[in-house]
């Protein structure tokens, strides 16, 4: 990318930073303010390069530039522009900013593709305001249940539905399952997005190609039932430790796990919250119950299914071996998202045809591009190397990874659209 | 123990039920007012029984049968009058009665012993009320600190100091520090206590011996700090999760007792408290921090040091190995108390006499024996088989079982005191 390329992402960025900055960090809220002005911002932008731009019946803003074969399924990018509250500028604004920065340039060569480029701004792509991730996304693609449509704002407590509404989407449309967007009409949807992990910056890369998008299996609360008693006259042999049994469990998990990755398979596995019972608890008692939540994230389903299995049969085996029990609340599943095999191929070469090392990497976080890919578009994301993760003001990429990433978006859009 | 000791035993239990029942279990507040007529109860007992009876400078009863050579060391015995809010009516009391049972008989028969023996019904033993234990014997033996004087009731605020001049203490005498018992006028201290843990139950034991009490190298919560982060986005060779940390620990602490138990130490080990911070705990959150407690006790202190150095270093190679680090709050220290080893083989003995199974164990729970052991005075302890722990209203102890115990009282009393 060239000067001209910088000049513009840097304007952009500083705009919208400027215009939503909270006093903390960057709060633009879903099918809020803060996002209309973001989008407003960029539609502007648009205009101002000589592009098109139209909203569509998601109230999103569709950047787009004809091709010479109408017929042609568009090639898609994109990201979303709301924020969480106090949150950085990049997540999902980089996405945006760098289809603008594609298009921008194919303008000023005069490039005339045969299929027609879309970038879109979407709306809505954040759970921190509803509870509800990719409404977005999901709302184009007619994956939102009355249920979901129904969920109140975490502060003002009105509905998606109606929020949806004041944004400007076709509400009605919505609220009886209706596609607003037929998958069938894209050929791909490519996203760029800052990594919210620490890989890339570990291991130096400035940009990554994303492998898929992991989906998990989780228990909210399982609980560990042993027997509660005198610390000092209970011998080993009486003791039901609820504490001792969660500890070996997880001791298990974590060699599974480890034995797993040694195979190759994709897995994460994360037990956030765990602990014994306040109301009951004491330092000379013996614990007579642990709580603690269960994560397992992968890329395949067959990992996390193995996965859940193996914890289900170390529970069984613990409570056999230490008189304890085992009660699980109701199983959590979140499939995973397949990227488009072709199209992470031909996104890899570009990387190394720019002489970048190409190591891909699998994103933890969702995204909008699950959802396009779970709808049977082919999808493809790049990361860019990000520090401090997201969510918070301290997320930090660097322009010139940024400018990388942008690159090998405009790279691989034209030849898709070529 | 016959029919006449079954009837006096019952009586008294019965009688000191009735008068200190709160509604649901029984409230004798140290230096307060249940205690006190308990102390009346038992010494009006007494006295009908023909016995000598006084308070003693610790406003403790004292029942007494003289002895033929009044300047020899006294054969002493007993226990605890007071109770935690709402406990069991046999925790205290039913060394005291044993006691009673063992005089009556003596008086009973004419049986004039050399020594002359001495009952203690005790006061203030239960931590519950000021957050101090063995108060009363510490008092008698000049053990409590101005700051242990100082500490206020738990729930009226008064201090330990004021509430046992009330009582009938020589409070200028404690606050000085000065002994109110000397240890050299008593040739030993025998203590009936119900067991407060589960082994006599288990194994089908109606009376053991005490070999030791157990003391304890706590922490009331040590901090395990990792690094918090994105449960999706972080691959685990970038992780420093705290919990997986703390459960290795554990797991290999429990590894370590398990060992430890093979080779005949006497350990037992416990985390009553565990948890991650619930200010900053999520089922998507890689765990940064977990706060536990530690104890380890053991009748010997060799083990208790080695225990806690092998729990150190195992931190140390954790925080290595998964790049956390392990903050300690104070050690805090109880020595063991042994037991008098004549006193216990004479104790050993008298139960195999008495055609019973002679399986010493250990008390995990401090007693006042323990006091007077640890001011020099030969103790010895028998425990008696009771159900569901002490400190609540489901104590159960049999009174055949109590009556063994009582015999094996008598019987070592009568050899120490001939």
């Amino acid at each position: 990318m060239n000067d001209l390329d910088r000049a513009l992402a840097t304007r952009l960025f500083d705009r919208l930073r400027e215009a939503t900055h909270d006093g903390v960090g960057i709060t633009r809220e879903s099918f809020g303010a803060g996002e209309s002005l973001a989008l407003d911002m960029v539609e502007a932008e648009a205009r101002g390069l000589g592009l098109d731009t139209r909203r569509d019946a998601g109230a999103n803003l569709v950047v787009t530039l004809p091709g010479s074969d109408p017929a042609l399924p568009l090639a898609a990018c994109g990201s979303h522009l709301d924020s969480v509250p106090q949150g950085g500028n990049f997540d999902g604004a980089a996405g945006v900013v760098s289809g603008l920065l594609a298009l921008a340039r194919f303008r000023a060569e005069g490039f005339a593709p045969r299929r027609g480029i879309a970038l879109y701004a979407l709306r809505g792509e954040e759970s921190a305001w509803f509870g509800r991730a990719y409404m977005g996304s999901s709302a184009l693609l007619g994956r939102l249940s009355p249920e979901d449509l129904a969920t109140p704002h975490v502060v003002s407590g009105v509905s998606m539905l109606e929020a949806m509404r004041a944004a400007g989407v076709s509400a009605d449309r919505v609220a009886r399952g209706e596609r607003l967007l037929d998958p069938a009409t894209l050929a791909c949807w490519l996203e760029l997005h800052i990594e919210q992990g620490p890989v890339l910056v570990a291991r130096k890369i400035p940009v990554s190609v994303v492998t898929g998008i992991r989906g998990n299996i989780r228990h909210r609360a399982v609980e560990c039932i042993g027997e509660a008693g005198h610390s000092g006259a209970v011998p080993r042999w009486l003791r039901r430790d609820a504490v001792f049994a969660v500890a070996e469990l997880m001791t298990r998990l974590d060699r599974h796990w480890r034995t797993l990755l040694e195979r190759g398979r994709d897995l994460v596995v994360t037990c956030g919250i765990v602990g014994t019972d306040p109301a009951e608890h004491a330092l000379a008692r013996i614990p007579g119950l642990v709580r603690f939540s269960f994560e397992a994230r992968s890329q395949s389903e067959e990992v996390l299914e193995a996965f859940y299995d193996l914890f289900l049969s170390e529970c069984t085996g613990i409570g056999e071996e230490r008189g304890v029990r085992f009660r699980f609340d109701r199983r959590l599943d979140t499939a995973p998202a397949r990227m488009d095999e072709a199209l992470a191929w031909r996104l890899r070469a570009g990387l190394r045809d720019m002489g970048l090392p190409d190591e891909p990497i699998p994103s933890g976080a969702g995204h909008d591009a699950a959802v396009f890919a779970q709808a049977g578009v082919p999808s493809g994301m790049i990361f860019v190397r990000n520090e401090h993760g997201s969510h918070n003001p301290k997320e930090a990429m660097e322009m010139d990874d940024f400018l990388l990433g942008a690159d090998l978006m405009a790279r691989t859009l034209r030849e898709v659209a070529a």
